[in-house]
């Protein structure tokens, strides 16, 4: 048994570190923000009886030593930091689940086989430097040090940011872990589906997989009011009608989704027909074969309209993570905790990325979805119910027990 | 006679002030760089022998008395400020060519009947607060104090930017001037009529109405990896469909532009579907019917868009300057002046706005076209030969003693 009310004031006070006029939440990773949520967090893992350590890259680590030293450990991560304006549900229900079903463990007096870490990932969401799950590669040791040239809207790259946060790049290599038995992870499903089928929770099957593109054309500026339409080389016209394209193609298929969240215009000038037009593509599936006809035909798009409209352009990569399935045997143990937990077990495929990924070659994942309220995220609306949080911690717990050999 | 060298040397001295990396030049109102752009063709304006003042609103001014004080002035009026990374020629060729004719006219001893005030009016460009032509509204007694409340991006409105560059809003009606005999400019076509034509100068039939609008769209932020395509309210995504219908709108009448020069994104982050887009319009023509039409087609597609994709918008002026016709009477002095200059007449209408335009009820306009290399302008590559720049001064030197009835 967990301890509900003890989890949503957790949540609750979390959720003022960063928050905004909107009611909505922004912890960038390396701000102030995000070292103050680091903290509050870190007491919260030791008023649970954690080991708390930081490892090189930020990485907040809460420790329960078990009974048998041989035996590699669970990891149970998620993420503190949020997007621009995000909801405060996204990654703290996730890590504060892992440290109330810790905490509990121990009121309960039930002391496990394995070691068991909460962890609180560096910079899952990729708000600042268009490059996510930084934590979580450095934890499976996929992390490159050249990954750490993606610079912010600022010119500040990861690389001085870890270092202006009292971090150390170079030991980068130190944060990776080797032998782990399990990654779990409870998250909210920022989706709709457990709502529309009347469900607190879910069984996560696989997570789709976030390609991030950054599309630049280049044409020729001019004065609007001295140009006739057809003499213009107006990139800001080429981005509408690709943004066009790209929408219809990710329409056709079933499962793909296709997002244009940021786009920068130069010079920028009510009378000025733009020389330049900066803009992200966020393009996902479940299904890798068919992400990559959706990328093909978007390249092909761009192209043609480009070549048609004497428009330059480049694309190229911000991160590129392929789509995960979740442990089919973890699938199973979380089945299994769903009789104590009183839940009726669904399955359902996760759209937005999660840490989990990272682990995908390091060792099973195993992923739990809480109800979101009309499945919004990444939004000030973002919701979940205090009794719909304390059951996906409920089923976290009995899975943990589970697979710890009880 | 005028000196040709004298004037490419201020114009390409002047073309220092805010130059940027790309070659290319910003001066927006009321910043040091336009402070210091007014000292030095202050400078000049003392060097020709005139009487500098500025007025409420830092119109720049320099005056050479006539013999006959009865008489109402002639203002040669153009503006030093420029667009965000524009060229050296836009404004300023038009001061300083004014000032070059009655430097000319004082070396060559010829003593005017009328005054002729040469006026280096402030914000033309409209390139800082959208909303441009604030020098020459002032003087042509059209400014409204309301029109103080436009801001920049920063949040600055003209009236605070007016108080930090030590001019006083309280006296702008002091700017207003009534008895104006004739208002000349001189300005570069920023067009490509006069190159396809291969002639160096042309004659102003009339101005083409720049009417600039903000749209502003609202849907719903939502994650961009687990919201399904049919589930959206993306606003960008509707802003990109209306970008290609206004396209289409424009390039359905045979003059009217349209263009989309200026567009955020709000909150603005890889994965996040966009909550808000704001994007300006800038749609033109010389004819005031047609482009009322086009007005009314573009409000209607946002109207129609909108509604269906659930998005909320608002659409707000920023300026709306009527289109204008140049003086028959003063086209008929420049057409004679052409003979003394060496020039076959040739007649063509303004796609930009001009100051010229704000005194289209105080006195007879008149303006003069110097030919642009490519058209192009509101551009680092903006650009027009020496011999160009001559011929057109040579030809406003003329104007102004026939004017004056020599
Ligand atoms: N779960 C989540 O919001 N992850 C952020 C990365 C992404 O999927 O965009
Ligand atoms: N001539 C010129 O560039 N005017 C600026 C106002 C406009 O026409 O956009």
């Amino acid at each position: 048994m967990i301890q509900g009310e003890r989890l949503w004031h957790r949540l609750m006070e979390l959720g003022e570190i960063g928050k905004q006029d909107s009611g909505g939440v922004t912890r960038l990773s390396f701000t102030p923000e995000d070292r103050n949520a680091k903290a509050l967090t870190a007491s919260y893992m030791k008023e649970a009886g954690l080991e708390v350590r930081e490892d090189a890259v930020g990485n907040l680590i809460g420790r329960k030593e078990g009974s048998n030293p041989q035996l590699a450990p669970i990891i149970i991560g998620s993420h503190i930091d949020t997007v621009y304006d995000g909801g405060r549900f996204d990654g703290a229900l996730g890590v504060l689940s892992g440290i109330e079903v810790l905490q509990s463990i121990g009121d309960n007096g039930i002391i496990l086989q394995r070691s068991v870490e909460v962890v609180a990932f560096t910079d899952e969401e990729g708000a600042r430097f268009g490059f996510g799950m930084i934590g979580s590669r450095a934890m499976a040791g996929t992390l490159k040090a050249s990954d750490l040239a993606h610079c912010d809207q600022e010119g500040v790259s990861i690389q001085e940011a870890m270092l202006q946060d009292g971090l150390n790049p170079a030991e980068l290599k130190k944060a990776a872990s080797s032998a782990i038995h399990a990654y779990l992870e409870l998250h909210i499903e920022q989706g709709k589906v457990l709502e529309s089928q009347g469900k607190q929770v879910g069984i996560v099957t696989g997570i789709s997989g976030p390609l991030w593109m950054k599309v630049t054309l280049e044409g020729e500026a001019g004065h609007a009011g001295a140009t006739p339409m057809r003499l213009r080389r107006d990139p800001l016209a080429v981005a509408a009608a690709l943004m066009v394209e790209i929408e219809q193609i990710a329409s056709s298929y079933p499962g793909t989704v296709a997002t244009v969240g940021k786009l920068q215009v130069y010079p920028g000038g009510i009378n000025i027909i733009p020389s330049k037009v900066e803009f992200s593509i966020d393009l996902r599936d479940i299904d890798a074969v068919i992400r990559d006809q959706a990328e093909v035909r978007i390249r092909k798009a761009i192209q043609t309209t480009c070549e048609a409209r004497e428009i330059s352009w480049d694309v190229e990569d911000y991160q590129r993570v392929p789509p995960t399935p979740c442990s089919e045997d973890l699938q199973a143990v979380i089945t299994e905790a769903c009789i104590p937990s009183g839940v009726d077990p669904v399955y359902l495929p996760s759209g937005a990325g999660h840490d989990a990924m990272q682990f995908r070659e390091v060792c099973p994942i195993g992923m739990i979805f809480v109800r979101s309220r009309e499945g919004i995220s990444h939004s000030p609306s973002e919701w979940s119910t205090q009794e719909d949080c304390e059951k996906g911690t409920e089923l976290l717990y009995h899975t943990l027990l589970l697979l710890d050999g009880r």
